[in-house]
């Protein structure tokens, strides 16, 4: 059905007079999940991954000179089976995903971005002069320039509507789900003051209104989670926030306001039907829009040119305001991550036993039993993303995610890294624990070790105000570097409040951590490390920035470490701890224990007792 | 004369029409140095030091409802002698320099630069379409866009020549000193390869030749030193390079061209008068040349649009390139740095005894007497920056400079810091050693083994390839920020071959240490700590970037330290330190201790001994 499905879009798009196509993976809201009514790439491609981009040329764009790729090391990732001549057609994905993309995508160029940029390829495939549309509400104003930047031979068309709208038959609907109030004692801030708040950031950063399209940001302010996609309990939606006393539109189908809504809302929220936002926008005409040119669709810069808005360049105010929590929300994941903790205490007994008893497990089998623990909380919401459960090679796939044909056994001697979090109303969280399976190796003890060692060098750190994540991230690495080794993943992301799992602008990472770290916010420390096809180790807690001491004007800051499971001491090499890291493993645990010494059966806390020593 | 010689420059500024006159510290080289003759600002305003900037407003320009400041926070450090709304003129300068303006400066509204930009106090202040005149050879495109960015009301005109030309009589002529060959045995490269070679790396950022203008490239790409400014061997000039085979315009007078040089150029090095620049440029109309707007004056960017060459920006090649040693100039520096430790040896020994034997000493006579035995090396040609010699609450102004009038006596118990270095032919040395003179207090000595500490981390960091210097900043503050305390300066700037002490692109610190740190890199390790009014510490040794290994296709770098002078033990507290911590302390002893067993006097090596436990 693809080759027909490709070959519809090629004549729609020579109808309206266009030479070529751009279909990035994303929707028009840029989150993580996309929902099923938005999944034009896997319906034209059949690709189901997370990061993809494919470019359809028509025969009026190919150019029959193609040139060899410069600059960027062009490779095919498909062995050869399509030739660059032939393909008229060129599919982008990363590193993850390229052997997914070979196995899904066929009857396109198959490319890992990070070798061809979609725009070099487009440099140097398609003919001078050539007509590629793109739909803005899919690209952001960088994105946009990039391509045009690149392709200079090349005009860029933005098409509306998207010409997949017209094939795509037996389309299922958007999302509609029901949306809650977020309520006080979960937020802890009225919607009604945050939106005082953003509106005078609105006018510091000297525009009349802003144009906010990260759903985070709207749900967090507006104080309303829903759930129109998986893992992130979030309502899809636009707005433009005024200056003015941070009057909102807020831009999502009216039939799904319900009258509870609409009084929570109040007189500063007034809901637009998503059609009519030009017309919104064209009320601030002579006026000042701010627009986040690295967030938001182009289609918003263009029509506020058209509409002869003044656009200010700057960033969402909500995006950092969201990530600094208050103290209702810092108390709430706290209990959101005592709940969880329970919940991986229990199963990492339970999975203690049945290894012992040799009862047959898998990937898939852990898994599901770690969310059963969790579902017995009766807060518990959902995941907060698909669990990663990687034993033994599999451990070694950054981002592996068991399926019944990969599922494997847990079996002889085996790391199993576990990788999960949980949506609660007061919290989300996210935690991985690398768990002994038999008797590990002494390499495998001193990777976990030099692991832990990096976790700990990074919870116990304290750094001046203005230190940004990507000043921390050394400190988790260096024990790993000074054996010639290391991870290709970040330290630490943000965490939203029961929001995503993943959230800026706050990261610890070797690259784009430029975000100074503040009190309030939450972020993952993670450190890793992977044997290809052999195992891999993950220790991840959350924490939250908090302050720690000022002397002599000088703020300092510190971690508070918010995930409460004990860490496998099985894979320790003691002799590679100081007493200071010894303590600190000595205190987290006990701590634990206290934290669950009522909640625990005998038999469970007889377990959690040998790991703090009692 | 300074009242006479601004009512001057103003007279010459209406009479051209002008409203206004922007004047920066440094000159159309903009090096840290400035010779005599291009000491404009000094000339107008008195200001000795080496940051600073002038706005100078006539009666035209001034607007009189002139706002207070928004968004920077205005703060006049005159302590209220010139009122804003008197003044039609001001002043800028850093923290370093705010004391030293308020004395010498008079006339002009003083302020610190990190709380007010000038941009920001012309946009308050100057009259809406007031004309404020540039010299459009001392500003950079990125600085004037910033300019332009905030004060968008006002025209900011390029002048030339410069309306101080006309005014400023008995000036000092330009500087003319003897142009050296740098020859093979240090610089390890021909200059017609290395000419080659960034011809290759213009054509690579898509130009046919570069704009050259840092005083560092030019002298490394055509080997060549002279004595243009004081402690960097520079001849100031200049450079058009193209890609074609590396050919060169030299912009410098023909008249210091020697015979020998001539020969030395050869037929790829064309070297033409300065006031001819412009005709070179045009000779590439319609062709593409690469300026680097962050870097060099503004002034050809204008040139290069009015002749119709098209401008590519971009980074200067050379300043990379040269910043990676080759093994000839490494050998050198190691060279460079044995001599250079063996009189700081000598010094140290001196100094104690004469401590011991209680004699007279003050700041200035102990950096004479170090510059003394540096002068023994036949080789030492100069100090490479002019020594910081700071006792007691003097070691705490960051950048002290002992004059005179300031130089302090070294009795009773104090800390003694002096940060030195020397220029060699065959390498460019920097070390600050603190010396305890008396007894040194607890606090003392928990600050210097913590600063001491975080010295050893960075020294012995291993780290994968593609590791910035930024990354590593935190290494050497750890220990610090584990106390609440920090340093308000970078653990690391990059250092030239017998060329200038501070050099890009690599850098070690908290903001703008985005370069990654390549093999052949000389850095500065150099840690501290500062309390304010009673003492400064800093333990600075330079660095080599090296490669340490290779493990699975991941390349691992390590440092290599060059500096070989005893750290003193006495402000030492054995207890914060971990063995592995002693081991290389012991190490480095010991292998100074190697190093100059033959050279020096059985009294100087008995002294030593007692560094590495012989």
């Amino acid at each position: 059905p693809m080759t027909s499905r490709l070959e519809q879009l090629r004549a729609s798009l020579q109808s309206h007079n266009l030479d070529g196509f751009i279909l990035p993976v994303n929707d028009e809201f840029m989150g993580e999940y996309v929902p099923a009514s938005a999944r034009c790439l896997e319906w034209l491609t059949g690709f189901t991954g997370s990061a993809g981009l494919a470019v359809i040329l028509c025969d009026s764009a190919w150019r029959s000179e193609a040139t060899t790729p410069q600059g960027d090391v062009g490779r095919s990732t498909t062995g050869g089976s399509v030739s660059p001549q032939a393909a008229k057609a060129a599919f982008f994905t990363d590193g993850r995903y390229t052997l997914q993309a070979s196995q899904q995508v066929k009857g396109y160029e198959l490319h890992n971005s990070s070798d061809l940029l979609p725009e070099s390829w487009i440099a140097q495939h398609a003919a001078k002069g050539a007509v590629i549309g793109y739909n803005p509400k899919l690209h952001t104003l960088n994105t946009l320039q990039r391509y045009r930047k690149k392709a200079k031979d090349i005009t860029f068309r933005p098409v509306e509507p998207n010409p997949i709208d017209a094939i795509w038959e037996a389309r299922p609907p958007a999302p509609a789900s029901a949306i809650q109030i977020h309520p006080l004692r979960y937020a802890g801030e009225e919607h009604t003051a945050k939106l005082k708040r953003m509106g005078q950031e609105v006018e510091k950063q000297g525009a009349d209104a802003a144009i906010i399209t990260a759903a985070d940001s709207i749900c967090w302010l507006l104080n309303i989670r829903a759930n129109d996609v998986p893992c992130t309990p979030f309502a899809l939606s636009y707005a433009l926030l005024s200056k003015d006393f941070g009057n909102l539109f807020l831009f999502l189908d009216p039939a799904r306001i319900t009258p509870e809504l609409k009084e929570h809302f109040g007189a500063q929220v007034t809901v637009v039907h998503p059609d009519n936002i030009k017309d919104t926008l064209s009320k601030f005409r002579g006026g000042k829009v701010l627009y986040d040119k690295g967030a938001s669709p182009v289609w918003f810069h263009d029509v506020l040119n058209e509409k002869g808005v003044a656009v200010v360049e700057g960033e969402d105010p909500c995006q950092l305001a969201k990530a600094c929590k208050n103290n209702t929300e810092l108390d709430g994941t706290r209990n959101a991550h005592t709940r969880d903790g329970l919940a991986v205490v229990r199963f990492l007994h339970w999975l203690d036993n049945e290894v012992l008893y040799k009862r047959k497990l898998t990937e898939c089998s852990v898994a599901d039993k770690l969310e059963e623990f969790r579902r017995m909380s009766g807060l518990f919401q959902e995941p907060s993303f698909a669990t990663i459960a990687g034993s033994g090679p599999n451990g070694a796939i950054v981002h592996y995610h068991a399926t019944p044909e990969s599922d494997r056994a847990l079996t002889g001697d085996a790391i199993l890294l576990l990788d999960s979090g949980g949506q609660y109303p007061d919290g989300t969280t996210d935690i991985t624990r690398t768990i002994a399976i038999g008797e590990p190796t002494p390499e495998m003890k001193d990777r976990f070790t030099r692991v832990l060692k990096g976790h700990i060098a990074l919870a116990t750190a304290i750094f001046p105000e203005g230190t940004a994540g990507g000043q921390l991230d050394s400190l988790a690495r260096q024990f790993l570097w000074a054996e010639g080794l290391d991870y290709d993943h970040g330290t630490g992301h943000g965490v939203g409040s029961y929001l995503s799992v993943h959230e800026g602008p706050q990261r610890i990472s070797k690259r784009g951590g430029d975000a100074a770290l503040k009190p309030g916010m939450i972020l993952s420390n993670e450190p890793g490390y992977y044997k290809n096809g052999e195992y891999g180790i993950r220790i991840e807690n959350l924490v939250i920035v908090k302050e720690h001491s000022e002397k002599a004007g000088r703020k300092f800051y510190a971690f508070e470490t918010l995930t409460q499971a004990p860490i496998d001491m099985r894979l320790v090499d003691d002799a590679l701890l100081t007493d200071a890291e010894k303590q600190w493993i000595t205190d987290y645990h006990r701590a634990i224990y206290k934290t669950f010494a009522n909640d625990l059966t005998p038999e469970e806390l007889n377990w959690l007792a040998r790991y703090s020593g009692k």
